[in-house]
């Protein structure tokens, strides 16, 4: 069995990052998961613990945080939201892979807690057709698409954070290309080293 | 433009790597290609000097290689023979994929002169499988198929000098693996920074 990984995918708004997750998500099946978040905020009507969040209390995400145990993390207003990782190593042991969809800002932080973590940038085309993309949404004014344009811009600039970098123009070629990277990732040496084991060993 | 890449094949006697090879230049086209040896050796009957191999003066060989620009080579009787660097940056430079298939013994020098070089090993399946393959081929005796065996376990050992570890079961599935290899490598953001400023420049 192959060892799992962890991949982190972020990009600017609108260049189709939640379309391809759900994408790749649903090509691999039982082979991979999207991590799931921790909060402190109270459970909401039809909402269920470790489905749409882990809920705990700050006494417990404060210690996970204390542990070197969350990938990232925020407060909003009175409340915790963050990525532990606990769950997502769980299933890394069990040879799946996880996919943690997450802003640039966050994604900084995710290689200090977990190094082995694989990070794509999700990148359009171009401007011209991210800002298409922003527009024919429907939900932006001219002035919001414009801030998120600029937001963009310096979002790119941060890419050489990342491991990989993806173009985001036909969808099938993004999802190959993130297919790619994940093969490749399981077939390194230090994953297959097993491999090799059983090979000589079954002798 | 992504930037070519040099890929280092090698793996046991009878674990497939000729016809693997062969297999991934012919669905490449003009993508890839396989690196030329240089040698001091005379040219041979319809030889063709660049295609069969670069054919040189023994001084012209011993200058490549006080130059650094040997990724390996060996001396048989009175003749060198090796891996000039310097036709395959020519090619990596175009964008090409340029193949090397060579020895466990020689693929351990290829990084100290080409740190970028990705190297692949090649495992069967099964020692077993790698019998039977060799038994079949039919051009060893039983003996001469002991010894490689033996071999073979002995530069199994070495699998973790590689980058990656494919295992050559299914012919088809091998080759998708080494097209993940290459393809991921291609989207490396060292490759891409050029996208980036690309996205960025045009607004």
């Amino acid at each position: 069995m192959n060892k799992g990984q962890l991949i982190v995918v972020s990009g600017p708004s609108g260049c189709g990052k939640d379309t391809l997750i759900t994408a790749i998500l649903e090509r691999m099946g039982e082979e991979a998961f999207l991590s799931v978040s921790m909060t402190t905020r109270n459970m909401r009507g039809d909402e269920v613990d470790g489905v749409d969040y882990f809920f705990v209390s700050p006494e417990e995400f404060e210690e996970n945080i204390k542990n070197g145990q969350m990938l990232e993390y925020a407060k909003y207003g009175n409340n915790y939201y963050g990525t532990p990782l606990g769950p997502i190593e769980k299933l890394i042991e069990t040879g799946k892979t996880v996919f943690l969809n997450i802003e640039v800002q966050g994604g900084a932080s995710v290689k200090k807690i977990y190094p082995q973590a694989q990070k794509i940038f999700l990148v359009p085309p171009s401007l011209e057709v991210l800002e298409k993309r922003l527009t024919a949404r429907g939900t932006d004014s001219v002035q919001e698409v414009e801030t998120r344009l600029k937001i963009a811009i310096d979002e790119l600039r941060r890419a050489e954070e990342y491991d990989y970098i993806v173009v985001n123009d036909v969808l099938e070629d993004a999802i190959n290309d993130i297919m790619s990277i994940i093969r490749a990732n399981q077939l390194k040496t230090d994953n297959m080293k097993n491999i090799i084991s059983e090979v000589v060993n079954n002798a």
